[in-house]
């Protein structure tokens, strides 16, 4: 089969929308209208939840570190994590395609099937997009949910809870630094996992619902590494948060990546300022018996009143402020 | 006062977030909880409508004819006014900002209250967002609505239906020509509206939901000219609309707009392939007392046989395909 190397300048608007629809499956019994009209139409059982979140070309992903699919992926695990953060399960997703007319068409329908992927393992689907022209690649996807009872915000941790983590933090900060390095993972399956975490990251999404039930009392997703996203937790909630080392020592494929890069961290700093892990980081009830697959790493103290109101500065590790990199920020040099 | 010229790169992603938010109003009842967390939660009282619609700099504004606020007012109307075109009542915007790191921060809060201006017009409110580093200015709206009862489609018109439109098409690309000709408006009244009505459009939101309450049996909102929007109703219901010229007769202003630019079609190719008004066409059955502002502008027809299905063939002025341009398209050289 020759690749459909057809640019979508050449293809169309109304064509290309309908090529991307197609290779969306079935539509779950919850969505009442689906692509293609002004809108999509839902029936949501409970109160809705929705995010937003972008993917810009050479600052989120790179046509030749990641695939289309693999873009699809990361749009829809980045969108919908964010949905689970908040104790709710997914539902939709809406995606917008900015792109040059260039892009072979072939591109916009393999993003599709990435899409597709990711949301089915969500339990949700897409249900409406758009595209438009432009100089770079800019992909917005927009999630929903559906909550019932309380959402879990990022405000509600007190003093004496138990932190836990649903996913593990390190692994895509580990991968795009292999990536930058131009590390060939060859054979070796701990490396191609670590650059698959980065470029496809699968977030435990039925972990925040899991948490809700279990009384979560905040969570967060952790996108820009877990020391500045239990940071926010820290400063919307007024406490400190005491990350233990030991629950968050790197696993053998983190080690062995900062043998290869010869890294003297050991792995330790992806671990706590590596981004788009997009594990759930949540505070539970002291005595809370933790739903699966939340492990400890760290509990919830009371603001130290010896440092000051600086958000990073209360998050602490084995009681000590963290000297290393304190995680990834949009807008820097 | 000293405009605030910092540029959002210096800013910093949270201080943005927070000076973005603060531009925003208090929120409406339905909104539970607002930006600022991982998402947010809406009370929806009856079917979720969810859409998206993206504005990308050089493409879709530019910034020596728009103001950050106009943008603002731009990005709302467009994604609201597809909520509206389902017959249902928008309530929620969700708002992505990719921009390089030297925009001035002064920028993105003007773009807030713009979308907040336009938002609380239609009875909704920002409730989240994302920022991102892009090398041009990306924006992308999503919306959501509620619906009772059963959604417009574009699927429903039946032969015999009435044609009718809310709101007015043409004055958005007569603004657009003036632009583009570089005519300054001065005191010209008429041509200053033009232009705003390109600049920042005002879609009649109630209207969708009155259209729904009148039985209307499909809707579209004319965001990509009046011929496009309308073969768009045509080929999804498989039927053909003759519009009626006399209804459509150009008014004042884009008469006066043609004769300054030296138009020949005395502004009737604005009111029909004209884009980005917001206004909406309905399909509604025969003898419908049309709520207002609907007025009627032409009628459903069985498909002509003689003719091809191209979309664009189904839709006829007086009896005959138009032979002027057909619309705006995304992706043309």
């Amino acid at each position: 089969v020759v690749p459909d190397r057809k640019r979508i300048l050449d293809v169309g608007e109304d064509a290309l929308v309908t090529a991307v629809i197609t290779r969306y499956g079935a539509l779950p019994e919850h969505v009442l209208i689906g692509p293609g009209d002004d809108a999509a139409v839902l029936d949501i059982p409970g109160q809705v939840v929705a995010s937003t979140d972008t993917l810009v070309e050479g600052y989120d992903f790179r046509r030749d570190w990641s695939s289309a699919r693999d873009v699809g992926i990361k749009t829809a695990a980045q969108n919908l994590a964010d949905i689970a953060a908040m104790g709710a399960r997914p539902l939709a997703l809406l995606v917008s395609l900015a792109a040059p007319g260039d892009l072979p068409s072939r591109w916009a329908t393999e993003l599709a099937e990435g899409l597709d992927d990711e949301c089915r393992r969500a339990g949700a689907a897409v249900v409406g997009g758009d595209v438009s022209q432009a100089t770079e690649i800019v992909i917005t996807g927009s999630a929903l949910g559906v909550l019932s009872g309380r959402p879990v915000l990022r405000s509600g941790a007190r003093p004496g809870d138990g932190v836990a983590l649903a996913g593990t933090t390190g692994p895509s900060g580990a991968g795009l630094a292999l990536l930058t390095a131009g590390v060939a993972t060859g054979d070796d399956a701990m490396l191609a996992e670590l650059v698959r975490a980065h470029l496809a990251p699968r977030p435990p999404y039925p972990a925040g619902v899991a948490a809700r039930i279990a009384g979560a009392h905040a969570m967060i997703d952790t996108s820009d590494g877990l020391l500045r996203d239990a940071g926010r937790i820290a400063a919307s909630s007024a406490v400190s948060i005491d990350l233990d080392p030991v629950a968050l020592t790197p696993g053998d494929a983190l080690r062995h990546a900062a043998a290869v890069l010869h890294a003297g961290h050991a792995g330790m700093d992806w671990v706590l300022s590596g981004g788009e892990d997009h594990a759930l980081l949540a505070c539970f009830p002291p005595g809370t018996a933790l739903p699966p697959p939340f492990r400890p790493v760290g509990r919830v103290l009371p603001v130290d009143l010896d440092h000051d109101h600086d958000p990073h500065t209360q998050v602490l590790v084995e009681g000590r402020p963290w000297t290393g990199v304190t995680g990834w920020t949009h807008f820097s040099r």
